[in-house]
């Protein structure tokens, strides 16, 4: 199993969750945070005072996936997520030893 | 060594937490996350203005243990957050490959 | 590729970021979270009625980077984020499969 990871512009969920749902990828989680350099939009910075210097919102996707669904996850969310402007964010994926449902206790692939 | 990360309802994290702690498992971080699909409680979702589809907020727990502590950890967690109501998250484990204390430099299981 | 994780003082947070920005690493995200045990600092606690036990604020750093600039990247960030007293955090390392732009969809170390 992988995990991908997506930094992406706030604006742009929305547009890739309805994608992915359509493809039949019901579950992920979602997390904000803030980018610097290219994992945020060069045009669109702020100084906080908190962090005093540029940087831009994001929000990070994570999602699991069986490894044959990697690269169709990568290209969904890649497609969803792009506008051709700096800053549209980055996707990594990296491999997951093991899931478990806390519900149900199940293990593997059938979690996800 | 493995990081465990578990995205768990927000009011079972103390219990998880003492559980853990219990244990002897002194030492994790958590982050405020939103959680869609199996990931949420379907009967406990909202849409906001932000993010404009029901989904249910979620607490990440990230832990790094010893690889002989990882289905410790992962069974604790999962008795500790479970409500058998869906919604109850799920938990997942990968590779850490290095680990260092800041203020020690120490690095390894020892700074676990 | 590997991801490096940091769980550091908020207020080192600039000065880390000053000292890899010095260092030629451009491009990182940040998110909020709380610490608790070694991953906070016990004389800075804290007792919310969210997380009613005691836990310090932390930020997250995540960067990803090409593995032979893995022992810079760790060192910058310990020496910058190191004020020698308990809290002062963790640093993490784990193996990252793949990264993509999702502007360019260029893969590889040339996102990073």
């Amino acid at each position: 199993m992988k995990e991908i990871k997506a930094m992406i512009r706030p604006e742009m969920f929305e547009n890739v969750y309805q994608e992915l749902r359509s493809a039949g990828y019901c579950c992920l989680t979602v997390y904000h945070g803030e980018g610097i350099g290219r994992h945020g939009d060069p045009d669109n910075l702020n100084a906080t005072l908190e962090f005093p210097f540029l940087h831009s919102k994001i929000v990070k996707i994570e999602i699991v996936a069986a490894d044959e669904q990697q690269d169709e996850v990568v290209n969904i969310i890649r497609q969803a997520a792009c506008t051709n402007n700096k800053g549209d964010g980055i996707i990594y994926s990296s491999e997951i030893d093991a899931a478990m449902s806390i519900r149900t206790g199940e293990t593997g692939e059938v979690v996800l």
